[in-house]
């Protein structure tokens, strides 16, 4: 049985087995304590081995790290923490650990811990914060299930570039050191895999559009990539996105399907998490007592996920925004560190000042000017601007765009060519313009910008498994 | 408000906007039928416009595949089918279709709809493809969620090679043309974009361990790779598998997990899917029609679906399985293409003997020889065969390959040196077995084999919404 599920357990001295980790071991011969932990909870169950109970030569394999299943009576904890407690009566070893073992019970620094990412998941952090992944994932999957929407899953190879400027990775067959030349001395990519050059996808909104303009309602959640040279807490070459597609929506109706989602997915991790959740706000504290007073949070880790949940989002314009930012303390007292001024994309210090300060909620902005966004964003009648929208969080910035898209051909076409894209690339794409067009609006979430919102971790690699920045891609 | 509910409704003449795309327009000014489909069902609702409720040149625009919102009385129907039906009050012209539009209401080949894999989402088959293709996907996550597995986003860019002779795409982000060399002349790698050669996954069950032998239930599902050159019905180069593993399972624990989870989502489709599922049997049986009555299925549709969920597999041994086949009358017969001996790979022909004419049931073989299975299978006593579990399925096949694996630091390394894997490359695979190593097991279900079952369609081309194959990256 698993630990989460022995926990709840009313303690009758019935015969269970354990099977996990041993994260510590304490006491002598005359009686041991040792907490285990099996992952599926935050919490440790202690056996207690008391004198002769288990032979010594078992007993001494029995060390932080080993795998090993406990065999015992269920009873009532004589310790404060954990109700219950496991009396060992049996102890076999699957596995030990020697003391170089690098989770010993002591402080790790998480640059350590990123380096030993094949056994970081054995540390209560990194335990909670993959269990919340996980439940926010789920959360994902079950909020647009419930809604109607399906499931899309878009070619993760692509030989288009739908942000028309992406930094994106090669995809090749070839021996690279000898790739097959055309007549013109160039590399022949049509012998390659596919018949021609292809790269790593940068999102799949624009095939999630071509769902979205059948199924009405489609969401896609996979990886994406961007081979930008961004080594920074922010930034990965390969993250998971979510990117729902809804025909008939136009700008509102995404902002309303924006604001409902994110509040949705969070209430589910707050309901759903909560040990985790009390672990790693816990942890945070621990973190900012080492921090000046004045950069420390206003509010606990629970306490800004229920501000988001219990909050309406400030709708406003890109360009209420900047009058906004031309009136504010910072921008007259030249503390902002870029300049503003309408048509300039906004920085984080910009946004930040908007969310904490200004309003003090989240905040979509929308109708941005068209030089700063998407050629497939809708034009606004006044052609300057477009119906984008971006969500705007505490701490972490943008964390959501989107937008309502073209659906006027002539239109499309001429922003296609606008900004250098050839029309032949995306003809697929165009066509849906052609053929029963119809309004529709989407937006995409990077998934470890929330998850990084959720668990208040600060360095995007700590939200995902086995993070892949430039020069790393171990394990 | 969306199709699927609205056919739900009673119909008292409430007013209703109905948003979809027209499928077909019959009769003339008198009172025309319109048939719409908004891809939330595979029903159409139908609207009547009754002479001069429409103006003429706003019913002339509404052609099939033309996008349109209808307004008016839902009242109950006149002639068969459903039983609602709307009255036209308003139409709105979103989006206009004309003849060139390519799905018109008449038979295409699936070949041809594969070329306009941007549009086949707005015909029947496709939108109940893609509608089942969901449903599985969510039932997927539904019951590793509810039985306490943790979904784990394995790396889709890998340094590693998880099956060791995998046909791997490279990625890089070198300008191809001129990659910079190195002294020996060779492409200097440690220059590229992580520092090293890099590659697509063939499978994330190396990394799915790690998080096993810590958080004991995970699972992963994303986009796997292979390069291989096979142009079948049943191969892709871009493809979705679903790789649970956990630790403290052994081989029969691991088949419990195949059999139960591979039953529970067809049964979820079952009953989630009823529509979609009898619009497909209907297409297949119309499809036998022009086959030769011996190539016809003994089975409907939803009678081999429900065969699979009601039937307790079948479990035999390799060895067990070569003797059946040795004895077998096509065996005898020389009617197989391949000979059966005891150490051959088993084909499809033996494999679906068994399935179909031996056992009537899925079968789970266990126990292959070590040398036709991967190097991380935990060796037997015997030290000829490993603790390998191939599921195999009427009609297709292998559906899932699994394994308990090898947790015996010594005789993994021992493997994966014999197989040629440098234990470098995998230091933190092997690391695992070093600290506190359990048994574990797990296995791997190609998505889109199942999706391929449960909807009956032959090529896999067609279960995917953009197919990546040999010389095709189109979309």
């Amino acid at each position: 049985m698993q630990i989460k599920e022995l926990l709840k357990l009313t303690p009758s001295e019935q015969e269970v087995t354990v099977k996990g980790w041993v994260r510590t071991k304490r006491g002598q011969v005359a009686v041991t304590f040792i907490a285990i932990n099996d992952g599926s909870t935050i919490h440790n169950i202690q056996a207690v081995a008391e004198g002769g109970a288990i032979d010594e030569e078992t007993l001494k394999l029995v060390s932080t790290g080993a795998c090993v299943a406990v065999t015992g009576k269920l009873i009532a904890s004589m310790g404060s923490g954990q109700a219950v407690e496991l009396k060992a009566e049996k102890i076999v070893i699957y596995g030990t650990a020697d003391e170089s073992f690098p989770m010993q019970p002591k402080k790790h620094s998480l640059e350590f811990l990123r380096e030993k990412a094949h056994l970081r998941f054995r540390t209560n952090t990194f335990g909670a914060i993959f269990r919340i992944r996980h439940t926010l994932a789920f959360a994902v999957h079950k909020y647009f299930n419930d809604n109607g929407f399906f499931n899309l899953h878009t070619p993760i190879i692509t030989a288009s570039d739908a942000e028309g400027a992406g930094e994106m990775f090669h995809v090749t067959n070839f021996d690279m050191e000898k790739p097959p030349k055309g007549d013109d001395g160039n590399i022949d990519y049509s012998q390659d895999f596919f018949g021609r050059k292809t790269s790593l996808t940068v999102s799949g909104q624009l095939e999630g559009e071509l769902g979205a303009l059948a199924l009405s309602k489609i969401y896609t959640f996979g990886p994406t990539f961007r081979a930008e040279n961004s080594n920074t807490t922010r930034h990965l070459a390969e993250f998971w996105m979510i990117e729902p597609e809804v025909a008939f929506y136009e700008l509102e109706d995404n902002m309303n399907l924006a604001e409902d989602f994110v509040q949705y997915v969070i209430k589910y991790a707050l309901e759903n998490c909560a040990d985790d959740l009390t672990f790693l706000e816990k942890r945070l504290l621990e973190e900012e007592k080492s921090k000046p007073q004045n950069e420390r949070s206003d509010l606990s880790l629970t306490e800004k996920l229920k501000f988001v949940v219990e909050n309406q989002f400030q709708r406003l314009t890109y360009t209420e925004a900047i009058e906004i930012l031309v009136r504010s303390k910072p921008h007259k007292e030249k503390k902002f560190q870029y300049n503003v001024a309408w048509g300039i994309d906004l920085q984080s210090e910009h946004e930040r000042y908007l969310v904490e300060k200004h309003f003090k909620k989240p905040v979509i902005l929308t109708n941005y000017p068209k030089d700063i966004k998407a050629f497939y964003m809708k034009l606004d009648e006044d052609n300057k601007t477009v119906r984008a929208m971006d969500v705007l969080f505490p701490g972490i910035g943008e964390i959501i765009g989107g937008s309502q898209r073209e659906d006027d051909y002539e239109k499309l076409l001429a922003r296609t060519k606008e900004v250098g894209i050839d029309p032949e690339n995306i003809w697929w794409y165009l066509e849906t313009r052609k053929f029963g067009s119809a309004p529709h609006a989407g937006f995409g979430l990077g998934f470890e910008r929330l998850v990084l919102f959720v668990t208040g971790m600060t360095n995007i690699r700590d939200v995902i498994p086995f993070p892949r920045t430039p020069k790393s891609a171990e394990f």
